[in-house]
């Protein structure tokens, strides 16, 4: 029996920088967090379907939470969102979109393709550690998924 | 110039010892909230409607988070949620499920009609007093929600 693996958050954001401040907030926390990154919507979508349709030892890797920029390149965030919904594997996985913009417009894009929630990203490193300090403890101890979709 | 409104949340669950519970859980925590109450499905999605449908003034009721239980008289939770879904004003609302209920098979079908959250109620007061905390603050203060559908 091998030790289960702490949850998954995959965080999809092209900038280096910006992801990099994301990973750092997250890792600011207490407790184990397994961090992977995508850096456009191509990379997101293949980490994703990989997750889902892996051989059993693998589906630990499966993230109880994506963190989600709306503007990527090759495939941009609505349309990840959108190819999640469609995919019987995925629609169960957890979206929530992490982004600068707060224009209704996005917002309601995104809550149309059905993202979890919609958070806007703060100008500040120590807001922003706080709020991802909510985030992971909400979307990997208080909400739960079926393991099986 | 009026006093801004607290956030809102609907709490709908018919067992009146539960919606009790819940409210007082809730109530446990510092910042105002206005809690407003559906005992079934029926009774929730015509508040729902007249939050949405009347005019600017009542806007503010419009809740910045529905707790919904599954099991209900008259309308159940998934067919709420399903309603809401296909209502263009209701799309945007988060939806967070709050039931007894771990089965995958009710996951499923909650994620399914886009839920945004599923939570399995805590047996002990304190530990959904906690749950509660978590669950006001990242969907009152955390989330955001476009003004305008």
């Amino acid at each position: 029996m091998s030790e289960p693996l702490p949850p998954c958050v995959l965080v999809v954001e092209d900038n280096p920088d910006h992801a990099e401040l994301v990973i750092a907030a997250l890792d600011e926390h207490p407790g184990g967090l397994l961090i992977e990154r995508a850096a456009d919507g191509e990379e997101a979508l293949r980490y994703l379907r990989a997750s889902v349709g892996s051989t059993e030892g693998d589906t630990a890797h499966r993230p109880a939470l994506v963190l989600l920029d709306l503007r990527l390149p090759k495939v941009d965030g609505i349309e990840v969102l959108r190819q999640m919904r469609e995919d019987d594997q995925l629609r169960q996985v957890p979206v929530v979109v992490l982004t600068s913009s707060s224009a209704s417009r996005d917002m309601n894009q995104a809550y149309s393709h059905h993202c979890n929630s919609y958070l806007v990203k703060p100008l500040g490193y120590g807001e922003l550690t706080e709020l991802m300090g909510w985030v992971r403890h909400y979307w990997t101890e208080c909400n739960k998924t079926p393991r099986e979709p």
